[in-house]
Parts: C-alpha cells; structure tokens; sequence
C-alpha cells in the first residue's frame, strides 16, 4: 500500500522526521524503496516505549506496514537467569502491553504483524545464515556493538547483536528502527547483511526519553524516576510533581520531553486520523482528544496547558500548535513548572487510563505478568 | 544388540581398553547402560585418525552402535575462511575417507550411522537446547576449553564445544570419543547436559598418535612428519625411513607408535574377525593379514618383522602376539631401526592401499577431494 496522496519526498519526510538515520546508506536505502514505488516493512524489536510506538504512526501514514518482532530468543540470551517458560510469558505480556499502546496511540492494528523470535529461528535457512554470521564477527566485534554485550561476561549476549540483525533478512523487513543505544548493533548489520549476500537495510534511531530526573532514562534507575505504563493514576500525578522541572529552564528537565516526545506527536496522529478513516482505529480516540486538548481551542492546538497569571486570577489556557511554542513560553515563563506539571499528568492518564482498562479486561495478559515477572508483579493483588 | 557370549564386565574392558576416562561418572555411567543391557551408542566427532576408528571395532564387538557425526557446521564455525558449500563439499570426502579407513580396518558397516551435523541443528528443539545453553557457559567457560577456542579471536570457534556436547543429545548418543585434546570440551558436556535436563554422558579419551618425528602431532606441522591416508606407497616408505627412530630407544621414537595404537589393534581386529561372520565385513582382510603376520608364524602372532643377525646372514622373522614384546626386543637391539621401518612401512601400505584403491574408484571422493580443498589438493593429477 502506497499512500495515495503523497510523493516520495513527503513519505520519506514523514518516516523520518523527528529520527537519527544510522548512515547516508540507510537514506538511500530507503530513497530508493520509495521512488520503486515499494511499501517500506518496518521491524522494531525494542518494546516498552511509546516513542518507537509513536513512530510506527508515521509509518504506516507513509504507506508502511510494520513487523513488530516479539524478542523471545533475545530476552533469553540476554538475561541467562530467567528460564524459557518465564520468557515465554512475557512474550504474551509484551503483545498485549504493545497491542494496548497502539491502539491508545491510534496505529491501526491491521498494518501491524507482531512475530515471535523463536518461530523462525528453527528453520534450516536461518540456522546456516546464523553459522555464517557467527563467522563474520569477531568477538571485540560484538563487544564494541553497546555497554550491554561489551560488560557481558557470559557467551550468549554476544549473540543478540547477530540474532538481532539477521532478523530483518528472515522477517523481510527494509528499515529497522531502535533507540540511539542501538547504533553499535545497527553498525554490525549494515556491514555483516550485505557480507550476507543480503539487501542492505535502512536504519533509523530514535531518541532515548530521558528520566524524570532530567538524565539519561535506565532500565536500573529507581521505579520514581520513570512512568510505567501501568502505573495507576495516583502514581504517575505523584512522579510527575515530584519530577525534576525547573522554572524557566530546559535544562535536566523531566516534564517537558514527555510533552516533546509523547504528547505533541500522539495528539498529532490523533487530529490526522479525526479527519481519515483509519481502518482499525478505535472511536475512543475523539474522545481523548479533550484530555490533550482544550474545548474551543483554535483549529491546529495539538496540547492546551491551564495556566494563571496575577492579572487574571482565573484560569486559562495556553493552546500550542507545536511543542516550539510550549517550549518558547516555558522559558519565558509564561508557563509556570505546575501549569506544565498538571497538564501532563492529566494528559499521560487519560493516554494510560486506556492501557490500564485494557490490561484489567484481559485475563491473559494478567496471568502473563504474574508468571512471566513473579518477583515484581505490579498488577492488582487482588487478581493473585 | 548384546555381543551374546560376553558378560557385562567383558564389555567394559574391551570398551575402554587403550582409552583414559574423562572422569568417575564417566566409567559410572557406560557400567550402568551396559548392567541394563542397553547397547551404548557411541559418538565420535572429530575425523582424520586410525586410532578413534580402531576403537570403534572394539565398541561394536561390545555389542555396541557407533554414530559417526559428519561435522560440517563445527568445522564451518571454526575455520571462518571457507565458504559453507566448501565446506560441504568435505563433508563428501570425509563420509568418503572414514567409510574406506573402517572398511580397511574391519570394521562392519551395519553397526555405524553417519550423520551431517547441520541436518538436525535445524530443528526447534534444538534451537532452544542451544539458546540455554549458551546461557549456562561464560565466554571464559569456553576459552577454557582448549587452545584452539581459547586463542581465537572470531566469534564462531567459540560455539564449537557447545555444539559438540549438544550432539550427544540430539543424536541419542551414551558415550562420546575423542582425543586427548578434547578434556576441556567434555568438561563442559559433563557439566552442562544435566543442567540442561539430559542424562549425563560418559565421555573417554584416544590417545593421540605422535608426529613421525616422535613429539606431538599437529595439523600445522610439515606434511613430511605425518602419513595421510593417501600417501602414495613410495611417500609412505620415504617418510617412514626419514623418521626419528633412535636404536634400543623407546623415546622420540615416531615409528614404534605406529606399531603400537595402529599395526596391533588392527592385526588384531583381523584376526578377531577372521574366526567370525561380521555383518558387513569385506573379505579382502584375509588377504591382508599377510602383510602383518609371515607365512608359517604361530598363532596368535599379530606382527611379524623380518630381521638379519651376524651369525645367519639369512632373513628370519621374529613373530610378536602384543606390541610390549616388540618394545621388549627392540630396546634389547633384536630389532634394529632398519627391521622395524622396513616391517612397519610395509604394513602401512597394505593398510593404505585399500583406501588408496577404493579413492581412486570413486569420482564422488575425487571430486569432493578436488572442490573441498581445492589449494592444497593432493589426488592424482590426471584426474583434476
């Protein structure tokens, strides 16, 4: 599927835009599946981000269909302490959290094709293709792909970089799209593909969301540094106040990259999609709007922060079309660190209330929680 | 199949004679299989010398199978310079190789399975049996494993000794063989297959046959300090006759190994099976056995070597049942170097003339001999 009323240069516009490609090869590559009138397949392999999640959007507005890649084998590999059965339910836990967040995101779900790692990885193709790979790569290959691999003292982390990379070969993907703590790896697939035999692949990094401290976000950091998606509304108001924003200043900021990041490009798609009929977008989405949104606001408000000033003891709001704007008054200080603090924990639960409804109404992903993640199960107690 | 007239410790020696154990529960665990009155099925994965594919004779007169594994993937994994249809193209040769060495030796057919590695490492199963354990060994696990893993530098070599333990698994197999070199590799499997919920194996050990010029053999050494099976009889003699073979001495001593791991046990093979019907064994071995034992020697001679003394200038033969008489004689000076190479020479080339024969019969070997090893290949020019 191509997407009717673009050219080549607006699809590749919209698939990039707001992301770091790898190299020039990795715009090239995608140039030319563009101007062969090609529908680019998109892999990520990454999951519990919205801001990957938001990219898919874009993707599939460019006339894209994305293969979203269940990392079984990988989370394996990487954390040698949990056995497969527990990874297997994570699994479950993974598609559903991902299928939740693109559906309050507003991805249509009929351009998404989620794969599990393992079920390819058995074929005899991929086994050979794997053997060949391992022969490519030194082991200081693997080790420079990223801190993770390179501090790994067991053998099977050095494998994840291979098993990561081939995947875009045996899911037929052209773009991979990953964090900036991806370049590394994306490096080692740009050289060992085509040492493969295979078509290069274009690929794109996405920027980290920083913590809520304002510094670099880490899976080891502190739970009240960082908003889980299934954090209850109580939990993400408490983060949030709490939450490194000083006056005036972008500086180790925590509050406004969500609203960069998250906010600004989810209302985008949302006032995209209210003038298309998306197939497979849910109607809530209209709804939510109002949570973003203020009623009466002009045409093109993408996030309305209620606000007061002395002169006016009444509230109001500041309507923004884009986050330049948002960030322009903040530091003016037009925008006040608790005008900016509510609007996003108001904004953040109405995106999270749907995550949330969505977990609590299914039983497998429940179950899959409690069983895959026995030692930090979140979920409500008295479902145990 | 239980050899019929053998009791259960008859078995166990004739198993484990001029083999070291890798540990107690290696011994443990072949006297368990073999009170249960299971036939073992042996594995030995590492092609190239007489010794291991002598012991095989003793394995199957143990009632015993063998399971030869064509390893295509591990030497794929640790030569990273050759192509994988290269590669595969040895696998030819080697099926070639060790299909004529067993039928030189005596050895039935009809007891031996061979099977290419890469045939079954394609399977789910295994797939995930090598996820875990990759996740159960540190890279410094597996550098320990021996010299040639722990020095290199490529990713792949150092998947070899998971792959090799794993076989044992897959392919059903009690008891692995190989060489001495290969302690630090069944360490791993006797460690690593119970964690992985499989029964431990029993894992024994072949003596490595020295280099011609009496120290340790390599495969880097000069041609000059090794036979191959298809030396032609004129490179045969001339190696045997420059090797180190020092009067009355049993050190540094390359010729009296010959006799010794290969020219017994095979004599005695021959003179096993002449008083059987083996399944499989080709009759040409009667034949044979004149090359090793004179015309007219007692019984239960094995090896006979014809010498000359100062007081009867004519040739005589002294005739030998088991190799530590030959040792005895020869350090006493009643064999001289000269009896001894032209004895041993003598027998090589009867050994080898059997494999040289069936080489040159097959377009298959020649032609796989040729496209496997295209840079050092060392058949018959006429042929190319």
């Amino acid at each position: 599927m191509t997407a009717p009323t673009m050219n080549t240069a607006e699809q590749y516009a919209l698939i990039t835009r707001r992301l770091a490609e790898l190299n020039g090869a990795s715009c090239e590559r995608l140039r030319q599946l563009l101007s062969e009138g090609k529908s680019p397949s998109f892999l990520w392999s990454h999951i519990g981000y919205f801001i990957p999640l938001i990219k898919f959007a874009d993707f599939v507005r460019a006339g894209g269909e994305v293969v979203l890649e269940v990392v079984d084998s990988y989370a394996f590999l990487v954390n040698y302490k949990y056995p497969w059965d527990q990874v297997r339910h994570r699994t479950i836990y993974y598609r559903s959290l991902v299928t939740a967040v693109l559906n309050a995101i507003g991805v249509p779900m009929s351009k998404v094709t989620m794969v599990d790692q393992s079920s390819y990885q058995g074929n005899p193709k991929y086994l050979l293709d794997f053997w060949k790979m391992c022969t490519l790569c030194s082991q200081q290959d693997l080790r420079s792909t990223g801190q993770e691999v390179g501090a790994a003292t067991m053998l099977s982390p050095m494998l994840t970089p291979l098993v990561q990379e081939l995947a875009l070969e045996h899911l037929g993907a052209d773009v991979e799209l990953g964090g900036t703590d991806q370049r590394g790896t994306f490096d080692l697939g740009q050289r060992c593909l085509p040492q493969l035999g295979f078509n290069p692949r274009a690929h794109f990094m996405n920027t980290l969301l920083p913590s809520l401290t304002g510094g670099k976000m880490s899976s080891s950091h502190p739970a009240h540094t960082k908003i889980m998606f299934l954090d209850n509304p109580a939990e993400v108001r408490a983060k949030i106040a709490s939450a490194s924003c000083p006056a005036r200043s972008t500086q180790d900021n925590g509050v406004l990259p969500i609203a960069e990041h998250i906010i600004f490009p989810i209302s985008e798609i949302w006032a995209y999609n209210s003038g298309r009929a998306f197939e497979g977008v849910r109607p809530r989405h209209s709804y939510h709007r109002r949570a973003f949104v203020a009623d009466g606001a002009p045409a093109g408000t993408l996030f309305s922060i209620k606000t007061s000033e002395a002169s006016n003891p009444q509230a109001y709001y500041r309507n923004f079309s884009a986050y330049q704007y948002l960030e322009r008054d903040y530091v003016a200080g037009a925008v006040q660190p608790e005008n900016l603090k509510e609007a996003v924990a108001k904004a953040l639960n109405m995106l999270l209330e749907e995550i949330r409804s969505d977990y609590e109404q299914s039983e497998d992903w429940v179950s899959s929680d409690w069983i895959g993640y026995p030692e930090d199960w979140s979920g409500p107690r008295d479902r145990r």
